[in-house]
């Protein structure tokens, strides 16, 4: 795989027990995956780590001089096991209270008997941190430096996402193009790796199914130029066709 | 979280671009951490990494020292961006080639003018690696020390678990119990917290919901012995019922 152009890069951390145990299932890795690829930005890492400090503070580190974008969901609610906003403080040295916007905010949205103690921790981020508004449930994001600190719940993960998603700066968008042919792996793989060394420039890549009983794969090819995808995609129909195939255009 | 018996922990390694951009969403690591659970095996980190040499390397080496047993997922098939097993062997120093027993498998499996030279790819191990027998597709998996190789496909990934899963040792299996509250997380986060404090040993989570445009939480507690759990849970029941509302045991 090469690219001519730089490619702008992100990360998640997905924070969570849960995840872990298999209790809950991640959904915010595709979406993110998904909706960065749009603006150029390519997700090139994802950790998942349990509810423990040195876990979530050094999954932050590691990740934070990588690539330009870091997500974390997960872990900045109410409870006691909520402890992502005071590890993104620690993994970035900075001290840790409430935040005077997002303290209104919540003072805001609550009834005055509805103010607890565990509602106003969610007032707390790491000093200097932008908030990232929450029109949802209001307790806000935030972000400090290139990591942006996400809530797990998915429908308010995403409302938060598009509040700023405008913001953040892609490079050149990633085109794909997919190619379905009932033909297997097992035939495909060496002209296709033939291919793959024709084409250095273009990521292609192949996923295998099984449906009503026949093998085949989606051949998927990945491009910032359209004109290049539908070159190599004219290379692919061809192979498709040589291995007595009928190509099929996703 | 404190826990007197030895924790046997395992880390996931699931690999491929597919996953990172959205295409596909991962099903392995929710079935592997509940499968593991069952057997006293506890999940403590994933890592979704690309098919670059390097990153998956890089993965398989920081984990397999830290954890008791590594399952990987992806990157096994017959495609040039199947590199997993390369990897495998680069990250363990060892060679790498065709496995004498995989190579019988699959040469008694295709007929002799579908034995293609990328099928024949999928016969190749690290150097001294044990295979793990593959009853869908019949390629198999394999194991260098506590590294365990499996397919992506998430229903041939778990039949292959299944025919090895009976020699994994766990220790004692963590039982969980789960007690769902229509009180939001604002209002049991802080007598929830005073509870974790006073029963360090037992794991308590808490995950909110909204239903029905009502707010609760599951507040699940993990532990390996049900005595413990049952004592917290009635400690749990009674802090809901303080705070106006009604548990009801999952």
């Amino acid at each position: 795989m090469s690219e001519k152009i730089k490619t702008v890069t992100a990360a998640m951390v997905i924070i969570g027990n849960e995840v872990l145990s298999g209790r809950t299932k991640d959904a915010n890795l595709s979406f993110l995956g998904t909706e960065l690829n749009e603006i150029g930005i390519r997700m090139m890492e994802a950790r998942v780590v349990a509810d423990i400090e040195d876990e979530i503070v050094g999954a932050i580190n590691a990740l934070r001089v990588k690539y330009d974008y870091i997500f974390t969901t997960g872990g900045i609610g109410p409870t006691h096991d909520d402890i992502t906003s005071a590890c993104v403080a620690k993994a970035f040295g900075l001290g840790h209270g409430r935040h005077p916007q997002a303290e209104a905010i919540l003072l805001a949205h609550y009834k005055p008997e509805d103010v607890t103690p565990a509602r106003m921790k969610m007032s707390e981020t790491p000093h200097g941190a932008e908030l990232l508004l929450n029109p949802v449930s209001k307790a806000p994001g935030f972000r400090v430096e290139n990591v942006y600190v996400l809530p797990g719940v998915p429908h308010i993960m995403r409302e938060i996402f598009s509040g700023f998603k405008h913001r953040l700066s892609g490079g050149q968008p990633m085109c794909s193009k997919s190619i379905t042919a009932y033909v297997p792996e097992g035939r495909t793989g060496g002209p296709l790796s033939d291919l793959q060394d024709r084409h250095g420039d273009v990521e292609i890549g192949s996923y295998p199914f099984a449906r009503d009983g026949k093998y085949g794969a989606s051949i998927v090819m990945r491009h910032t130029d359209p004109a290049r995808l539908e070159a190599v995609a004219h290379d692919v129909r061809q192979m498709v066709r040589d291995l007595g195939g009928d190509p099929i255009d996703d």
